[in-house]
This record gives C-alpha cells, sequence and structure tokens, in this order.
C-alpha cells in the first residue's frame, strides 16, 4: 500500500518534517510519500491561503491518484478537503478530522494546541462543523510572554494548562509542522499527545484496506 | 451608497436576473451593480466549481473595492464568503447567511427551497455552520416526477410540502437564479418567501449606511 | 417610508436618546418617531416589568398601525415581541433579536454588554430562545468596582475583557439606553460595536421595502 | 400543606375538571384548590391571551400568597411562569414544565399531544426553552379529519401515532383540560400517560414539603 | 406507600446518614427503609465500582419488589440505573437524575458540587446524557489546598465559587454521603441547595401515588 | 502486533464468524484473535445482558493483558466499554464507537442498521453520548412484514430506505453479528458499508502502533 500526504503549504522544510514523521509511523507496514503543493503559500494561516493552494493540491491529487491507494491532507485546519474528498474515489483524509475524532476516543474531552491565537477561531469554526463542540476542553495558542522558550517548552506549558484549566484529558498537536513533539510532550504531560499526521495514516490505512472511501451519492458526488 | 452584487457564477443571464431583482429592490434608495465571475463555472454546484471561482471573485472585489460600499455574493451555497470576508474592510454579505438569519425572525421555522436534491448536503452542512439547525424545518428540492411542471409549480409543491409536512412558516429561496420567484410563490402559498438577494441588499445596506463591517481581530484579519 | 420606534418603558429620556440615535441613522432615508410606553415602568429589569408594559405596547401599536411601514421594539430583553409579532401584519423587529443576528454575521463570536448583572442570565435565555449559545461569546455587565468611572469608561473595560478574555469579534450593546456609545467604543476597541437599535432599523427597513412580514400560519397567527 | 392552583383562563368547567383530577391525586396526603384568573380569557392559545391573564394571575398569587404553600400554574404553554417564580418566595410550578421533565425519567422519548395545530409550534419553543428538544420524539394534535370522533379517540390515535411513528415511549397531555384521559389512555396504549396537573403537584408538594423554593440570586429576583 | 432506597455501596455509615436524611423528609407521609448493597464497594467511584454493586443491587430490588411501591438508586451517579429501571414494572428513581431535572425548576443554571475532581467528568458525562448540559453552569469539587478544612466549610467554598464564578442559581450536593449539608450550605448560601435524596423520593412519591412508572415498550422492555 | 477482539456474549457461532471477518481484514499486517466471554449470555440485548457480561469481559482482558497489544470490544452497543478503557493502559476499542466514527468521515450522514426495533432507543442513547446526533441520517432496523427474507435481503432494504427517505449517505451495520455482509451490501447499495470490527480493528491497530492508549488522568483512571 502507498499513500500520498499532501501538504497544502510549499515550504520544503516542513514537508521534510511531516516525510520523517509519516515514515516513521509506516515502517515496513506501508509505504509515504509527502509532497509540498507547487503554487501554495508557504504556511498556511489565512482564507486566502487556503483558496491559493487549491489549484496546486488538486493537481497533486489527480496526477498522483492511479499511483497511491489514499490521500492525507496534511494541515491541520483541513483546507479545501470537502474539494479533495470529492475529486476522489480512493480514501481522503484530513489530519484535523482524524486526530481531533481519534482524540475523541481515548479521553473525556481533548484541547487542540495551536501555533497562534490568530488561528483559534478558525479551529472552533472546524470543530463546530465537524460536531465535535461538545467533546472539546478547549483550543489554546501559546501565550504570547512565553514567545523566548524553545517550541516544546511553548507547547508543554500550553498543554498543561488546558488539561488542569479545561479539564483536557487528551492532547491534539493543531499543526503539522509540530511532528515530533507528540512524544515528548506526551512523555511529559502523562497523557495522550497526538501527532495528526500519525492519525490521518492509521485512517487511511485503514480506509484503503478495508476497500473504503468517501461516499459519492450526494455530498461528494462530483457530478458529470 | 453603491453596491456590488457579485455573481460567483460566469452565466450572463442569471446575472442579468439577478441585476433585474436587484435593482427593483434597490430603486431610488440606492445604487447597484451586478457583475458575473470571469473564470468561474456557469453553475456553482460542486466543491470544484467553488474553488474555480475563488480567483475571479478576488479580484473583482479588490478591482472594485474603492468604488463600492458593500459587496453581496450571490450564490446560496455562499461559496467563498470567509475570503471575501478576510479581503475586504467594507461589508460583505453572503445571500445565504443573510437570507436564513432573516427567516429566523419571520416565522417558528423555516425550510430552504433547493434546486436539485445533490445540494441538500452541502445547504446542511452550511446550516449547520450557521448554527441554523435548531430553526430550520427542512431542505427540500423538487420531486423527479415534477420534471415536467414549469420552475414556478415545481417550487410552489415543494414549498408547499415544506409548510404543511414539515412545519416550516418560512420559506427561503435557495439558488440566486431563482430570483422573481417570490412574490408569486408568497401569493399563492401565504408565508413569506425570501428572495435571497433582497435580504443580503437588505443587510449590506444597512451596515454600509451604519459604518459597521466585518471584525478583523482575529478570524477575518487578513495578516500583513 | 415611516417607522415606530417603541420603548416599552415610559421614560421621556430614554425615550428621546433612542430617537436621537435612530433619526442619526435614518437621516433622509426614511421617517422614524420614538414613543414611549405609557403605564409602563421607567425601566424594564423584571418579568413583572415586562408584563406592565405589554398592554401599553399593545395599544400603542394598535393606534398606530395604519400610520407606519414597520415597528421597532425597543428594549434589548424584547419584552412582549411575540405578542407584538403576532398583534401586527406589518413588520416587528426586537431589538435584541436584530443585533444578535446582525452580530453574527460580523465575526466569529459576539459578546452582549449589559447595563447589571441582574440581567446577564435573562440575556442568556432569551440567546437560548433564539439558538445563538454557539456563536456567544459571554454576555458581560460591569464590575462593580467600576461604579465609579464614567459609562463609556465602564462598558469600554466590560467590552475589553470580552475580547480578551471570551474571544468575542464584535460586541452587542445591550440596553437601548446606551444609544450614541457604539461609534465611541467600537472607535477605540477596534472591533464592530453594534448598536441594536440601529440595527432594528435595518431589518425593519429592509422587511417593509421588501413588503415582507411575519408569518401567519401557526405561531404569530393571532386567530380569529 | 395546601397548594393553590391556578388556572390562567376563566373558564369555570375546565377549573372545575382541573380541580378534580388535582383534589383525586391529592386525596389526604395534601389540601389543593383550583381557581380560575379573573379578567383573563376563556383559553389561553395566542400569545395575546397569555398577556391577558397575567395581572388576574399575579393578583390570585399575591392575594393567597400567605394562605398556600405552593402555587401550580395549570395551563400547558406555562404562560407567564417566569413572572410567578419571579413574584413570590414559594415554590411556583408549572405543569408544562413538570411533566415534560417527568416524562424524561420514564422512557427513552417522550411526544406531547396537544389539542390543535396551532399550538404546536409555540409548544416545541417552549421545549427548546426547557432545553428538552434531545428528550423529545414529537409535538402531535389530532388530525383534522378526526374531528368528528369523541376527544378519548382522537387522543388516543394522536399518542398512537407518537409511539409507532415517532418513537415516543411516554406521552405527556399538552393541555389542562384533558385532564381524566390519562388513565383510560395509559390503560390502552401500554405506556405511561402523564396528566401534567398531577405532575405540577408532585413537584409543588415535595418542594414545599422540603422547604425549596426558586432560587432568588439573579433571574427570579424581583428587585425592590 | 413504602419507598425502599438503594445504597449501591456497602458502607453501613453512609447508608445509616442516607436514612436519616430519607425519614427525616419522608416523616408521616410515606414509609423508607434504606439498604446497603451487599458484594458492593465500600464507595462507588470507578467504572468498576459501577459494575461490582450491580449483581447486589439487582438482588435487592428483586427480593423486595412485592414488598416496596417505588425505589431510589443513592448514589449521584446513578450507576446502573437503567438496569434497574429495565429490572422493575415500579418506580425506579436516581438521585442524579432527579435532583439535577428538579435544580432546572428552581433557577437559570444549577452548579453540582462533587467530592473528588477525578468525578467531575464522570459526572459530566451524565449529564450529557440526561441532555441537561444546557442548564449546567459547572461541576466542581473542592480544592485540594481546602482538604483542612471541615466539610461543611470546603463545600460552601465550592459552592460559592460556582454561585459568583460560573453563575450557578441552584446548588445540587453531588453525593448521597452528603445528606445533611443541605440545609445549613442552603442558609449561608442564599440559593436552594438540593440534597438528592429528597429529590429522589419527591419523585418516587409522586410516581408510585400517580401510578406512574417506566415506559416498557422499547428502551426499557426485559425481554422475555 | 496482537489484537484481542472480544466478544461480550457466549455464542461460539458469532464469534466464529467475527473472527473471520477480523482475520480477513488483519491478513498478515498484525494477528487477531476472537473470543467469546464466558459466563454472558448468547445475545446482549438488554442491560441485564450487559450487566452479565462485565465480570468476563473484565477476566477476558485482564488474563490476556499481557499477552495483546490491543483490545477490541466486539458488540455494537459497546457494553462495558467504559469499564474496559478504564481497567487497561493499552488501547481498548468499541466498534459501536470505532464505526460511527469512521463513518462519519465518509460522508455527510450516516444510518446505522440495527437487528431489531428494541435496540434502536439504547443505539440512540449511545449516538448522543458520542456526540454524534448532529452527524446522524437515522437508526433503522428491518420491517416484521420483511421476516421471511434472508438476512441480506431484510438488510438490503432497510440501508435502502436510509439512504433514499432518511439521506444517509454511509451505512454502518449496527452488529457484530452481521459480519461479512458489508462488501455484498455495499455493492448492492453504492455507498460505502461499514463492517464495525473492520472498523474497530483500524484503530485498534493504529493506536497500539502510535503506542497511544485511554488516557489516565481522570475519567478512566482505575484509582490506586
Amino acid at each position: 500500500m502507498k499513500i500520498l500526504v499532501i501538504n497544502p503549504n510549499s515550504d520544503p522544510e516542513m514537508t521534510r518534517a511531516i516525510a520523517e514523521a509519516a515514515e516513521a509511523f509506516a515502517g515496513e507496514a506501508f509505504e509515504v510519500e509527502c509532497r509540498p503543493t507547487a503554487g501554495a503559500p508557504r504556511f498556511i494561516d489565512t482564507y486566502q491561503d487556503r483558496a491559493e493552494s487549491a489549484p496546486g493540491m488538486l493537481a497533486l491529487l489527480r496526477e498522483n491518484h492511479d499511483l497511491f491507494d489514499a490521500f492525507v491532507v496534511a494541515c491541520h485546519c483541513d483546507p479545501n478537503l470537502d474539494l479533495m474528498k470529492e475529486a476522489s474515489r480512493k480514501p481522503v483524509v484530513g489530519i484535523g478530522e482524524a486526530s481531533m475524532k481519534i482524540a475523541t476516543m481515548l479521553g473525556h474531552r481533548f484541547s487542540v494546541v495551536s501555533t497562534a491565537a490568530h488561528s483559534i477561531p478558525n479551529k472552533e469554526a472546524l470543530i463546530d462543523a465537524y460536531h465535535l463542540r461538545g467533546l472539546l476542553a478547549s483550543v489554546r495558542a501559546p501565550r504570547e510572554e512565553w514567545a523566548e522558550e524553545n517550541p516544546e517548552e511553548r507547547y508543554f506549558r500550553t498543554a498543561k494548562a488546558a488539561i488542569e484549566e479545561d479539564g483536557a484529558e487528551v492532547i491534539v498537536l493543531g499543526c503539522a509542522g509540530l511532528a515530533g513533539l507528540d512524544k515528548r510532550l506526551g512523555g511529559r504531560l502523562g497523557v495522550p499527545v497526538l501527532d495528526p499526521v500519525v492519525c490521518a495514516l492509521i485512517v487511511a490505512w485503514g480506509l484503503a484496506r478495508a476497500d473504503l472511501s468517501t461516499s459519492k451519492v450526494r455530498r461528494y458526488d462530483p457530478g458529470s
């Protein structure tokens, strides 16, 4: 089995980090490739960023459709995910959707640790769209006064506050670029910390193996 | 005051129909122009259609930003509305959002009459995103066996079923292309029937007049 | 077009303040009159206050029904609004309903700034009745220790806390008596601040112009 | 213990029927009196009916406040219940609220059997206000074509449809005037059928006995 | 009338405390007996505790089924309540369900005061299962730094924080073992404080008197 | 990797059917064993059935805890799942939870096809507990008049009605005993049909591989 991880942005460094985490998880079980999106911005933050990454993402999907068994969209705001699901008869899994839904199976309430306060409302809107608000403890970003700390420390403090103040029992890393932090944070925090790319690979692997894919009867029917 | 109505598709005929309804409402109160979107599909149905209309919609908005006081996105699935709100410091109003929220002020529950069964789940997803499910009676499309009937008759029967079987007290026309049907259907049905373009113009006119616009603090902050 | 703004209380001073804000918004676009309610308390706070204002409000509506095109109920708890909608075949708009629904079109979450802590649960009950809880950041009243500050300062601090601590992106002034504060607070806060009377006038003007009004099929059918 | 059952309408016949059902339940356990509301309409149907019954209900409550230990508002739409709770430091129980909340303890979902289709949206709005929608199977009224049948038969058919088509496991009689039908319908239907006056008496008796009453800290604080 | 209060744990001391509170409420109105559950743990905290108490609870119910008119399950997490409702054709009332539903009739929002932070998520899950989240202010447990204080003081501070910080208007004691604290806390706090055993007795007494019990059509049908 | 599938009932035939489906999915990717529960009923239907299967399920889990990497509870009502999650530091996955959450990633709304009408309310209660109601089209069981048809035909008709009448885009087989029907029904219906055991294996495999498991901070902390 071969899974293509589509990084919706064009940053080669983040693509490499995602690839490493994906390959580490895949091991011998399946093949995985990770590609950046040509023509996309270096980082997906705004609605404009999402719109600009759409053509490149669609092109990546179509050019590689026959070569892979499943596709992962590797940005935690799941940009253009509906578009990608509509465009394919093979499994397409968003790392936001997969990670937050798996989180709900591991504890009472989950929190998402985001990179910046700006992305909190967008993440909340996504959570509402997935009908997950009732299972959410909080969406948090590191406080500005922690800007001097190293990333691990910033996200550790953010997650710790979510656990202690918001009642979170599970932490979801809210950015594909945080790949690799899950193990270290999980060890220090004593709760499951989910790498969203890993979560999406679990679902993509399983769907492809079970020969399941997006329903094509109405919402994701691409028409003629 | 001048309002630009952006038709997200490229169909000149539908643009003309929307323009007529918009001008009829505007009368002497304000100026209104209606433009199709260059490079967009002839009809917005799929997620791909929406993605393809994004660049043209954004271009229309930007080129005309100084010339108009407010903008209306005239497709009932509110394609790229978040993108347009983010891109402007002037009011941007979606006809889906405005019509369904105004509908909730006119009766107990509203139904949306859509053009095709395919669009029902997309409309439901939009309704969920706007947190309107609790006020919804139903989303309905004409039955296939009514395909021979003229449009007015098809939508009349659809709306009548929504009123009698689903408890709808207000009808929202779920497509900009149904402009003009509102008065005729309203007269026959005995309930308010909302032309979504008119609803959006009400809100756009009011926001522009009150000097109000999309908040720029987080969700719709376009960044630097 | 002529719109009657019904102030559910009997305070001439608050009536004057509302009238000024209403006229400033109406300008040349439409005529507006504002009247206090005979026999009503000086301020609407308790459920008893609401009950006591009902007969006078209904009398005002009926005596002026032929002379105006639409009616606004100008108290932010929307007292007797269902009664007024039922009693009229012309548009009746509550400033609470209109302002909070328009707020949802301008940002991710809105907060209501109320005059007193006592009114918070009543406002929350209203927000639930309108199915707006999912879009609410908070309802807040000025802290008691700010009692010495001037009103603008008290509400500025209250709104600022809502933005910074609760994630509000839009502020709704939760009392008709705060008319005039919207521009000053909006300028200082950098987010849209809604004068609820203005919001209701937008909707009332639009509905009257579009010849739309409350559905009379069931909930607001006054019977025979 | 003495409980006053306030019939919000002025119909002596319905008052008598309610009194009989209330006395049958009270037996030797407590005393109960039932009074119609002076100045109220003969039947509470519209919002205007509710407003017109408010002064008389409040007068009844105040004049008898020292003589009774608890009060029941005996109309299933719970007219002016917030007003009555605010006005008293003794228990005030609405038959709509008590019956629907007790229904949720007896089965998976409940249905309300109402007297007329007109009252369905009002009942649904009440159910939303009580946050009971998630536990509701349906609100139903007898079909018009059953108008010739006797009341028991009409409500039997209505309840049966709720059980078979909507999944109701418990039936709530949605009008104080249906007193007495509960036993006969329950026997025929094989599910619990709740007389709402009885349900309110249970709660009122219990609250008075336990020396509990409406909280006076904010929402129901009558002020000074 | 005779009501059996089943204490799901095996602690004789807690059983005695519950019995005292139950008898004080019952007075001359009905007979009440309280029994511990043989084979159950001394305290119900974990899911395993609940499972271990099931056989003994069922045995108690069955052995005493003919001797009592109604049954109360006296642990605030309502352990095995569905099982007990299914097993009986007489009323079975959980103290968690009864107390929280009665709380919603006495004020705007209620808070549950629990014995330990560990039980908060379980209580929240129960509140979700009862569809009460919309009426909840908070679930709180005493802070660890108050461990030295006497119980009344610990729960007083916890409840006070719920009232002042979370907007609670009614307090529910979240453990049968807190019997007796209701009056003292209520007096100090100035809001209704509910002893859950008393609440369940109110409902059980009323259901038995009205000859009502759990619906047996589907969810609680024990099969053959 | 080795996964233990715990069939909560004691039926060897159903255990064999589940084992076959599980092994077919596992293939070479991981080892899977399937065991019935000693002391459990032959079929899990009532709440009593669930309680009776708890000791045996717990024993199976504990005796095999060191030998397996993850555990699946293979009854679609997820009996004793909280208990099992609490009792283990390794992944425990319910087939109800996994299948319905994966279903939400494959289409707009899903329907569950259950074996009997009796189980519909229990399934609905589970769906509410998982906060999935907003994504549910319906829970359906075969109509009684289809009792003569073979199982495939009965479930085909049931699923078809869910797709056509309720708007389902994905079908979840609501019983472990329906293993094997997924491919045949999927082929005939043209939508994804989920075998819940396969879905649970996907999640269990992924969690074990990623070294993730149930959070132990509060809800599932087994205490000391």
